[in-house]
């Protein structure tokens, strides 16, 4: 079969490999669909510390059960199912424990990106938003609109979104922001200030991992509200002021999780609203690339050409 | 002004008595209409062990600001507030400290029933519904349909109602329901399994105050599942199967709450999911009285007619 | 080997079976002590609804690492370890997953009883003992003995414990109880509320089982305050007085986990708690039996003589 | 009477004013103690931001009961309290409502400091010990010493201690650090990862307020574990390693409070575990000043001279 590996810094190259086998407890799963993550840009750049090479990227995968060892009695071949593995995800086929996939009856594949759906609810859940909160997010990215989408489903009496891009702007009206506001025309500081009677909002959350969006959290919260940490800061330490982080007594909230039961039973909850049909990515994968192209398909990541939101490889 | 009080187990009387003056950091407030509570059906039949008499009934009002103590800059004469007292609402005019009115600019004032809605909102936050959550409800009357409403706004999978009257059943599934359950049809417990191959509701609230709710709980809520007792269970100890609850590990959590920060949160955040119009209370207050026939008002809620859901006095 | 089997109800017997074989990630353990729990006298006496026969009681293991697979490296033989497992502990040995093996370096093997230690730590910890707490302890049987150890590490004011036997509460003061309650001469309730100016504990613990000390609760905890069902109540239905419970808005902790990995980290948190010297079960583990003379064991559960507090089988 | 004033950065003057009234839900406290805290220092230089002159500095007082309103009952004039006030406590009387003292009996009064007990209380609780955690605590002055002292009330493995002080370590070795770190002689990263095999601490706490100690805190702790920001960190913005933080899934507590219903709650904890001999701060009050040489107070909290843990200043 085939199968994406990063075989050093900058180079990807898709080799041949056999398909792997599974154990008693496991399933092999034919991929159709495998997400396009940031974190994966780290790494062909060569910038992530903790890769080494060949690395095997790939880890928002969906598919269709193939094969199920002995011991499996929860999936039989032909579910539809969203997986989670940590790598070697842009391949033809995975094998991975039962225990790590999820039904996706009734969602189309490339939209059954459980993983990163994972990451938002966790983030959601822990960011405790309380009915009726005002809730802003700034970024409004893909996972941003994962966020947004989640805390919709919270029971806010407002959302606050913030962006640079009209398009982006117009995707969070849709999926029900009260209010949106275009950074290159005014300070989300001033919008939020005025709607919230100068008190800012109960939740923030910060879904960029750019230092400028840190700048601004200190002064759109209220005094013990929560800070919502779930952009990826990678590379240079950020810059905070703690020192008014402090005097605000801000209940800061870092969204990453490393335990694999929170991970898990961040996807089995999201997993559930797609397969009810309580939510829907639908229009947020908006490139899609056979396997041999995944070198476009993370260039696009980086370019983010008008409308993109994400991208997902089909083997 | 007048005001209603028990003055004896069984006797209601509507008194006379002076417009009663505000400190300076306090509200009087014109009410508009006051809803009448189950808790006073047994103070009024002399079965509340924690009552003398005379006893002042009425604690969820709604008004217009009347006048405003020199402290007071948060509210003007005009203003419509939802109020939280412990007493005498069943009366022209209540005084109450600033912070413990509410605005309900643009909310019916008969609908802008806070106090309920405090205690609902502080049970579902209580109960910890989680994203994705199947949730039963057992009793769609008045405080079922409220913990209803906002376990719906919480991003559940299903919501479960199982009552005994179709006419709440109706009102359940326009609530968004995903199933109803005639009890007298069939048993609830039959249902969820079906529904949930056996395993049980992730969060399970007895909204009835009965014991049959409770016996019940056991076999409807998943092992490690949360089982909401919301009733309210004056009168004789309940019976509960210890032994099974202590075997699937329940969480139980015991909705009512006596402290008065988390009441006044409570009814903050129900009147801002009530002003901003993510819910709306029609429909539910199905009875109106003037306050002379706050007999006849406490008497629908022992009889409940067809079609009863809740009661309010308008004096 | 030997290993003890209930092969109908009311009959134990030691049958000879080959020593189990072990997989890459499991661990043979020379069973050293296996310690005799409540919940198997329901088993015995056939009284437990989940069991069938023949059942192999014995969860409470601590031994020697005999023999490890290949994968694993966090053991080797010879290491002194407390164990997890479900069934079939009392036998010569036991084959298990590493994990679910805890270091035992230092703690004589008949007191490493990680896993009821594993039960009190979830119920201190779940039931929330804050800085200052009073906590009343109703039952001070070996279970009552530990949770009542835990509490005095989380920093209360006063724990007071209450029992009908002189020499449970001799023990209750050596663990550090600043007053104990002989219920045979004084009524744990008088005692609380005098010390307490009739406000109640912040948290009080029932761990007896029975339905006497049930009724005791309502009037030992302050309003708001935690009570904690940590006994085991098999058998009969138990009668709450559930309108106090509601009226006094109590939060109610029912101190039992089946999720493997909440038992694995609090058994893991008891043995480091174990191996550094911050506690010892010294003078707790008073009756040791030889692995023929399991039914001796039992019994003596049973009859709970003078100075009995809890029985180890040693293979 | 007199009270301590700063009328202008670096002015700070005794000036005569009348003995304040008191309302009838009011106590009139004869100070015997105000502590110096960190914060007071940055107002006298200019530094702090939100303050304006003349500022009355002082708020860690206790005393004793002068007087008290018609609807106070729970003091009588003689007791010994502590009291939470925000400012003006310098000063030989100050009037407060009465819940915001708390009793002291048995406590010699310079040690009675509820105001910094209060903020350690919520640090400790808020971050979460759990039984047989592993802590490190960064910084051993006055707030670390505090925080030092109630996690060991919490049923920690062991609490390590770094300090460039060896006065410091040495209390800190009395007050029960399992192992103190002289981070003039070796690195706190290689201690701790010494005697944790390289996993980290469950719990770290960072108690200096300086940018050095936040840069170390990403490698004493465990993936997942727990990181508080206890210190206070006015002043220039503070850079923090957030990729590091992101990837390993810290939980940041932000151990500031501003919710002065958490504030009398961590006092009243504080001041119970005073009261009962669960704590003392002998030993932790090392400098005593007359009301006229408060600025001795406050320039001897810039030097800390050898062997300086706290001023405190008795009128």
């Amino acid at each position: 079969m085939r199968v994406a590996a990063i075989t050093e810094p900058g180079r990807l190259e898709v080799l041949e490999e056999p398909v792997p086998g599974i154990g008693s407890a496991e399933v092999l799963v034919r991929v159709v669909a495998c997400g396009v993550c940031a974190s994966e840009l780290d790494i062909w750049r060569g910038a992530a510390g903790h890769a080494t090479f060949p690395w095997y990227p790939g880890h928002e995968v969906s598919g269709v059960v193939e094969r199920v060892g002995d011991a499996v009695h929860a999936f039989v071949p032909g579910d539809p199912v969203s997986v989670w593995v940590t790598t070697r995800g842009f391949a033809e086929y995975v094998a991975v424990r039962a225990e790590y996939c999820f039904p996706a009856v009734g969602v189309p594949l490339e939209l059954a990106l459980g993983e990163p759906l994972a990451c938002a609810v966790n983030a959601v859940e822990l960011a405790g938003v309380s009915l009726g909160d005002d809730v802003v997010i700034v970024g409004a990215g893909f996972m941003g609109h994962l966020v947004h989408l989640l805390v919709e489903l919270r029971g806010p009496r407002r959302v606050f979104v913030a962006d640079a891009r009209p398009d982006a702007l117009k995707r969070a009206e849709e999926l029900g922001a009260a209010l949106t506001v275009d950074v290159t025309r005014e300070a989300v500081v001033d919008v939020v200030g005025r709607e919230t009677g100068d008190v800012g909002a109960d939740v923030t959350f910060e879904v960029t991992g750019v230092q400028a969006a840190l700048d601004s959290l200190g002064d759109l919260t209220r005094m013990s509200g929560t800070v919502v940490i779930a952009g990826y800061h990678q590379g240079e330490p950020r810059t905070i002021p703690l020192g008014v982080w402090n005097w605000m007594a801000f209940r800061i909230v870092n969204a990453h999780f490393r335990e694999v039961e929170t991970i898990l039973r961040g996807m089995a909850r999201g997993m559930r609203l797609l397969t009810s049909g309580s939510i829907s990515l639908a229009g947020l994968v908006t490139h899609r690339y056979p396997l041999e192209e995944i070198g476009a398909a993370l260039q696009a990541l980086v370019d983010k050409p008008e409308g993109f939101v994400k991208a997902t490889v089909m083997p």
